[in-house]
């Protein structure tokens, strides 16, 4: 299932969750397709044909349960299982991502934080001691990790990433300043390339004013 | 120029740039599309596709100058001009920005800090004074102020965004955790969801594990 449903779609369904969410917090049970596309402004079509590509979800005339959508993107997106994180890279953005609590809400729980830096041994962040990174065999022994998040610099970011594939981890939430090169093409990366999105406002800034 | 180009081969812009700024690192003076090709891990056909969108600059059998089509992708990011940055919301991911030296070298420069936790007054990061909101309107009428940097939580991120719109403030980079309603469509907004990444990660290991 979904394995021939396009990235565009896939990359819409999260936001769906994410208005979902916020409906069931406001303690709405019902939304029509219209409604919804109102609130997320999205044609309701868009949003008919993007949940068909999963099959469907609403009844005709009666529109979508929200509970139960709800239920249905999070499956889809994997959600219904929780997942174990580790940081590389206690600095402030690793620090950040540490103490963000919304992760934790969707059962992404981050339950190690690494660093180089002895002056960081044992400092908490998040809950976490933070650890030293040559305890990471020994931590990926004794503990599932299924995502690594990378928040160190860029030219140690390969060495790192075919060292964690070598210990099985098969994800990286990647924010490090490069693009990474794995010795394994079956490990799933999601750059976050804060620069590139800056460099991006700043070309739409640029054409914007030229209009 | 520029306006028609799709924001896919947007998207790849600043990659091209990273890619170019690594080679004058390196010292290299001269680069064929095909060994940017390999580097890249895209084709030499789409590289040059690309770059003909901006009118090319490559000559053929020469390859393309790395200085120049480093300069020249700078000039189509609007990189040649420096951006002022106000960070909204100086907790973790604020301080993050705030610390983030790869920006400054980008030409943005994060020249304040604002929050409404009255003990984070004065408060130094990345060398700015953390700012109480309330001093906003002062601020903006003695700087410069290009972009927004949204780390706030999300139930006030309307209301500040809309109070910027006021001060003239036309571009937003948003990381607060909902799609900002403004009442100004002229605003450029780039969102990073961090949690929708997150949950894109999580499906791409759903669907790679069923594989």
């Amino acid at each position: 299932m979904g394995k021939e449903i396009s990235q565009a779609v896939i990359r819409r369904m999260p936001r769906y969750y994410r208005y979902l969410g916020d409906l069931l917090d406001e303690g709405v049970e019902r939304v029509s397709s219209n409604e919804l596309s109102e609130k997320m402004k999205v044609t309701a079509s868009q949003i008919r044909q993007d949940l068909n590509n999963f099959g469907g979800f609403g009844q005709q005339g009666y529109g979508y349960n929200v509970q139960y959508l709800y239920d249905e993107i999070g499956k889809i997106l994997g959600l219904e299982k929780q997942h174990n994180i580790i940081v590389i890279g206690a600095g402030n953005l690793g620090q950040a991502l540490a103490n963000y609590s919304k992760f934790r809400k969707l059962g992404f729980m981050i339950i190690g934080l690494f660093d180089v830096n002895p002056a960081l041994t044992g400092t908490i962040q998040g809950g976490i001691p933070i650890m030293m990174l040559d305890e990471l065999e020994d931590f990926a022994a004794s503990h599932q990790v299924d995502i690594a998040a990378f928040t160190m610099p860029k030219h140690s970011a390969d060495s790192i990433a075919n060292r964690l594939i070598k210990l099985g981890i098969r994800a990286i939430w990647n924010f490090a300043h490069v693009d990474l090169d794995l010795m394994d093409q079956n490990v799933v990366v999601e750059n976050v390339h804060l620069s590139d999105s800056l460099m991006q406002l700043s070309y739409n800034m640029r054409c914007k004013n030229e209009k």
